[in-house]
């Protein structure tokens, strides 16, 4: 199987106000998905706050995942920064630590143009040496990917993968159809946006890019694995459990929601970074009706129990 | 006068292509702006590639500014950063180094919401013990103030003054009724977006901070004489000597056009910070050619050359 298939559970990376990691918050957490058998771990994704820590905290969170769980399940590294120097610094920290696979967005300040996006990928893809999966997530960079640079971008080597975000008018066969045939066959395609990952592998996609993963793997991998096997009415049952969590992210943004479903489920008890603040007493509520939820479905349905 | 009124001169950071600081370009560069007399520095804008920058080299920058031109020119410092504790140590470094106030943006990743902003302003703010700008650039920051949070923040102690986009209609008038009305009296309020500076000083704004007079202080600052003045001839006039300069910013971005502009100059050769480009030759023939219509007409109309 390719690095770029099926469930990429992406943590939270625990850490303290001053953005100093909390190593043993993270290897618990990392554990936890290794365990739950997910097909590999997504480390310092957006939900992983990457963009909040020091290239020196970044290579400690590497380094703790290859000490916890590496050789167990590949480790996908987010290399992410304004500065393509900065990325390609991040890249060779990811290879030297022993990464599976690095993650790119196009972070940017000055808002960027295709061919500059182009130029730092590349860069990066060949500073890195490793299987790069472009992070297509205009939600938190605002640069939008056309096909055409996705199709440029599939040509470099390492670039092996794109993580998209959901289709706005919902039509995942048709936008598979597109970049299928504008990469080539073993180029991956997979979606983040969790209230979509279980429907767009229904409908032919690689990978699930997952938040919830990476606090909930067993009860994303046995959705993910519904959807792989194409048994739609299991994929709407339990899709139906995680509808109050989905409804929650739509509504506080799936990054604030996890620290507190880390610190209700006792995995770890941390604030998100500032300025992000943490969510008040009655959404945590709502929060903790939504587990209660999901677990009651999990449990009436002889599934893996968180 | 207030700090943040009149022009408002935001020059590049000269820097290598791995970030670090050419100081004595920077020295040119400010020496330039506070000898045609501009009313302020804006140091470490979105034009001065903060975003780029570590705090070591932003500190350098605003030391070499200090040593360079304190105390005959007022020096405004952007200390905006992704995370709330970042922002805070830059503010510090600011006010440490002797800077005469400070500029922050809510620059983020995980797109905030409007207390998450408060928070982060009224903590620097604080922390930084300086008069305050607020800098609302969706641009780049792709967070947009509502006139109610505006009004909350220009309650704060610290908080002076707001840098403004260019209203989409073009109306500066109502739009400056409503922000005066929720805001103090001696809140001040200016404008950023080169092409609609003099335009916003004829309607009634307090500062023009302006891209353009990082590199060409005095041209620029015959046009903001000659809006406050309230003289709609001369600022017609003078407009259109900048006209091509304007087009170019539209269609290139300004931060890529300036580079350029300081090269002709002869003020110094360097790049922007990857993965933004160098323009290209037949652009970097465009700007060649507005250069020498702003040169033709200032030194038809006995106003000061550059």
């Amino acid at each position: 199987m390719s690095l770029f298939q099926g469930l990429s559970a992406f943590p939270i990376t625990p850490a303290d106000a001053s953005g100093r990691l909390d190593t043993a918050a993270l290897a618990r957490l990392l554990k936890n998905i290794e365990e739950a058998r997910a097909d590999s771990i997504g480390l310092l994704g957006s939900t992983g706050a990457y963009a909040f820590l020091t290239r020196q905290e970044r290579r400690r969170a590497v380094e703790t995942a290859m000490d916890t769980v590496g050789g167990k399940i590949p480790v996908i590294v987010g290399v992410g920064a304004i500065r393509t120097s900065d990325a390609v610094d991040l890249a060779r920290d990811a290879k030297a630590a022993g990464a599976d696979g690095l993650l790119l967005a196009p972070v940017s300040y000055t808002p960027l143009v295709d061919d500059e996006v182009f130029e730092h990928f590349a860069t990066v893809a060949d500073a890195g040496q490793l299987p790069l999966c472009i992070y297509n997530n205009p939600g938190t960079t605002r640069f939008t990917f056309s096909l055409d640079l996705i199709s440029r971008l599939s040509k470099v080597v390492n670039i092996e993968a794109v993580k998209m975000p959901l289709p706005s008018g919902g039509d995942f066969t048709s936008e598979l159809a597109s970049l299928r045939s504008a990469t080539g066959s073993a180029f991956r395609i997979g979606y983040s946006g969790d209230w979509g990952g279980a429907p767009a592998l229904l409908a032919g996609s690689d990978a699930w890019y997952s938040v919830v993963a990476g606090l909930l793997p067993s009860q994303a991998l046995a959705l993910t694995r519904a959807a792989q096997a194409g048994d739609a009415a299991a994929v709407e049952r339990l899709d139906a459990a995680f509808g109050p969590l989905w409804a929650l992210f739509k509504e506080f943004g799936s990054f604030r929601v996890m620290y507190v479903v880390a610190s209700l489920l006792n995995l770890c008890d941390v604030d998100p970074p500032r300025p992000v603040l943490p969510l008040k007493d009655q959404a945590r509520q709502r929060v903790a009706a939504a587990l209660d939820h999901l677990d009651a479905v999990f449990s009436a349905g002889c599934m893996q129990a968180r």
